[in-house]
This record gives C-alpha cells, structure tokens and sequence, in this order.
C-alpha cells in the first residue's frame, strides 16, 4: 500500500510505538446538534488538545526521535515556520533533550514567538523572502550539523502524521469517511496510507481554502501550479500554502477521493463558532474548515451510505484576543 | 452526614441513579502548565461538556424526574431564569417528555431566548422587576399545574448538583480539596454533602466574586446579607446573585471551608484566557472564576498537603462574539 512514495503502513505503526509513550491519545467528541446539522454521525477528533496544540506534535517527535536513531552524532534540529510546526518541533526536541533552532521571519507575532521560546528552542530572526529562511536554516545546518525537519515533505514527518488514523480506527472502527484539511499535505497523506490498509473502502476527502485547485490535481494526476508556491487568499492561515509536497501528493494521487472540498472565509468561521459555541472547543482556523467541510451541501448531496464521518479537528492554536467572530 | 439539612448522600446516590443515563459523565482534564502555575496537581471536572452547557442540566433533570415520579398528575414544569438553569431545565423537561415553561425578563438577550427554545421550551416573557418574574411564574404555576423548579433552593437541584462529586472522587479518589465557585449554592451544597461523605477529610474551598460577603456568613454562622437580594458588580454573570440560599446555606456552615476565595475581574478574565489558550477548553466566565482560584496567592500560601486539587469548570455558555478579552 502506497509503498512506491516512500512511507508504508509499518512506519506509521513503528511512528506510534515511537510516540505514543510522549504524545496523548486525543479523545473522540460528538454532538447530537452537528449530527442533525450533518444528517450523517460526526466523530471529531481533538488534535486541538494534543500536545503542542496541534497534531504537528505527532510527526515532529517521530522525526526527532528516527533522526537520533539512525544519526547519534547529530547536534540539534532546525527548521523554519512560525507555526505549529515551529512549536511542535520545539516541544519534541525539548522531549528528546535534542537542541531546537527554529527560523522564523523577524515579523512574525511576538505571540508565536513566544510560544516556540516557551518550549525552550532557540529563535532565529530571518528576513521575510522564502531566500532569506531557506538560507539561514542551510547555514545551521551546515555550521552546526543540525538535522532539517520539514514541515511536512518528509517521510517519518508523514508517518507520524498517520498515527492519527490509526488511533481513530481503533477508536471508531466503523468509520466510512474522514474529512482531513491539508496545507502541504503532510498529515492527509500519512491519514491515507494509515486509513486505507486498515480498512481499504474508507473515504479520504481532503478540505482546503478556495483556490487550492488539489482536486484538478488529483483528477488529472498533474501538478497544476506554476511559479514558486503561493499563499492563498484565506482567514486560515495554517492551511494557506497553495502547493502540496513532493512526497506528499502523489500519496494523494493514489489513496485520496478526488472530490476536494474548497472553503470559503464565512464557512470557516461558522465552523468555528459552531466548535466554540455548541462544543465547546478552541480550534484554529484551518480545523474550522474541516467543521464547515462537514456541514456544506457539498457532502450533504454525497452517497447516503457514508453513514459515519470522522472530523479532524487539526488544532487549537490560534490569537484567541483576535478571533475572527 | 447534613441529614438535618433535608439532603443526604442517599439524595446525591439516588439522583445519579436516575440522571445518569441521560447525562454525560464529564471528563476530567489535566495541564502540565496549569500544574507549574499552581504549584500543586489540578484535576478539572469539565462540566462545560455537560448536556446544556452547563453542570444545571444535572439538577435540574433529576428535579423533573422525581417530579414525575411523586406528583405523576403535574401538567408542567416552570422557572425564571434566562440563564443556565433556564436552558438545563428546557432540555431535563423534553427529555422528561414534560411541558416546560420559562419566565424570562423582556429585556433578556436573544441569544438566550433562542437557546431556551431550542429546548422546545415555551418563553414567558416578563417585566424587569423581581416581583414581576415572581407573579409570571406563580400565575403558570395556578392556571396550568405546573411545577415550579427553582435554581438552587431545592432539595432535589441540590442532590443533582452533588453528583459531580461522586463522580469527580470515583475519577480522581486522591483529592484533598476541591475548588467550587457559588452563586445560590446548590452546586457548591450538594459538593460538600457528596464529598465530604465519601471522603471526610477532603476540603471544600467555596469561589465567588468580590463582595460576596460568604466568609464572614460561614465564620460567623449568621446571614450577613440585608434587605431584598442584590448582584454583585461582577463579570461572572452565572455567579453575580450576592445570597445564598435558605437550604443550601446551612449546608456550606456546616461543611465547607471557611476560607472563600474571592476573585476580582482581572484575575476570572485571566483564568478564562488560560483555559482558552492553554487548554483549548471553552469555558464561562463563573469557570474562570474557579480557575483563577487555582493561580491565587491564596491558594498559594495554602497548606503544602493540599496536593490533589479538583477544579469545577461548572460551564461553557456565554456569548462567543463578545468575550471579555
């Protein structure tokens, strides 16, 4: 299965014995409100309260803990993002007694940074051109022979990813669907490879912002994007990368549903307030978009057997004294 | 144990009895960071997950059924309340298949009118006075046989309301003391009695805005309190009633804690941002409150054996467009 990209089931299932001891096994919540709204039975799963606040926790530390496995004389990891992934690959770092280096653009919010410094990495400030990062995190690399860990590209990134299926269908092993939002694709694809050995008739629909144009992708087999990545015009700022990976989509190509459920701002934000008000869950913008996927027409006029749904709920990091509602 | 009070452990057992298969047993939510904060292990009851959003929906259900029970000819149930009580007793009486009449002040938020009807309850709506709510509420109770379910002063609210604690101590049975925040005191009243059976020597620390007056009422064992009920200059809606009631209060004298910690607006705002922030937990401002209790100096200065501390999250409601930070 899927074992041409690069990532097999056996990495996920050796990614969770790696991670399971550090990383929570996120619960499952349901809603009678979102079921009715749905007609379908909803399973969302809380990434929102993993470690780190997002699922990136899950292939960070996989990636940090393989890397010192197979290379003991590495000094330290680095990578460049202001996101989650920065976090998370600062707190995995700090479990593995591993130093952490993350670049990150000189503008980025002081609430970002502090959050990578809380987990005790080290802060580097870079200019705001793609060059400018991919720079500095070559001459750490090189000056001190830290590891890259991408954000996403990256075969035991994806692994660890994938362990969220697997607990998913240990915890509803009826599921026939999951709606996954994706950014470079790192956590759809580890879902799929995961998802589809263990039960090889589920349904992977991937969700993203208007204007990804993933599901021209996917039906044509062809990478429709020219020029250098692009950002997409979104409120979710942690699904906003235009382009998927290298590695990524052509797990993509092979495992996922062609239909790509594209969301707008306003579906995002009821998604939203929806998981704020009715769950009671702080979750991030791009898990507002899986939120939303689940209550759009879209799905609504899909095959009525798709019975049971699961929702990834991807994460909870967000400016909570700027919300978008 | 507080059997002169009209309930007793046996009240608390019954009403888990009967309220449990339509309730949720809330989980219990732990915080590395919380822990560092606090200098102790806090255990956070979530009642935010609780049927209605709020620990209310306990009272009040095991109130509509006992009503059910022991008058079987009674044609309704009726309270006044535009708040959590009003929404857990609109959601007890449908799932009871029983009318359910709310009496609301005119002047109520939308939000809150909509939330009870949600319930299929019927909203009276009445004039700003308290004694307005009162002749609406007694008029339903006169032509239509309706049962009247107060908040809090209610020997069967109160034994709902001890529930929680029964299964906090089955959940966590190492606790030395647990954090409550009070408005009328059935929540806070029914704690003790359940706890303090089960566990004796377990402490019940009582949370409420400032100016509460409930030290000096528990030191000296008197009602401090003149004249008509007021409201306390407070951001914790659900908690801002100065009074507590004529059965509960005579419970907290005998079994809680003299030492009330009394929270400012800072200090909930500050709790909430870090339940939002940290634990991705949507919590109510009167949650906050308890919260807050557990960062006090107060509780800092506390007894060092005071190591297993329950938080009561007693709920999630409040409005989402216009949180306080």
């Amino acid at each position: 299965m899927a074992a041409s990209c690069g990532v097999t089931f056996v990495d996920v299932l050796k990614a969770l014995e790696r991670i399971s001891p550090f990383i929570h096994k996120t619960p499952i919540f349901t809603s009678e409100q979102a079921n009715r709204k749905c007609g379908r039975q909803l399973f969302f799963k809380c990434e929102n309260f993993q470690k780190s606040g997002s699922f990136k926790a899950r292939g960070a530390l996989n990636a940090v803990l393989k890397c010192q496995q197979v290379k003991p004389n590495v000094n330290g990891v680095v990578t460049h993002s202001s996101g989650n992934h920065g976090q998370a690959l600062a707190w995995a770092a700090q479990r593995a007694n591993l130093p952490c280096c993350v670049v990150v653009p000189q503008m980025a919010p002081d609430v970002k940074k502090n959050a990578i410094r809380g987990y005790g990495a080290e802060l580097l400030e870079c200019g705001p051109k793609p060059s400018d990062r991919n720079e500095a995190c070559d001459k750490v690399q090189d000056d001190r022979n830290f590891e890259l860990i991408p954000p996403y590209d990256h075969v035991d990134v994806i692994a660890g990813q994938g362990t969220i299926a697997v607990e998913l269908l240990e915890q509803v092993p009826f599921l026939d669907a999951i709606l996954v939002p994706i950014s470079g694709g790192g956590m759809s694809s580890g879902i799929c490879i995961a998802a589809k050995t263990i039960k090889p008739d589920i349904k992977i629909f991937i969700v993203a912002p208007k204007g990804k144009r993933l599901e021209e992708c996917l039906r044509t087999g062809k990478r429709p994007w020219e020029g250098p990545p692009q950002y997409l015009d979104t409120i979710a700022d942690g699904i906003r990368l235009q382009q998927t990976g290298y590695i990524t989509t052509p797990i993509l190509m092979e495992l996922a549903e062609k239909d790509v459920f594209e969301m707008s701002d306003e579906e995002i934000i009821e998604g939203m307030k929806f998981s704020f008000e009715r769950m009671k869950l702080v979750i991030e913008t791009a898990a507002g978009a899986s939120v939303a996927a689940a209550f759009s027409d879209r799905l609504r006029k899909m095959d009525p057997d798709l019975k049971n749904v699961g929702v990834i709920l991807c994460g909870g990091n967000l400016d909570i004294e700027n919300l978008p509602f």
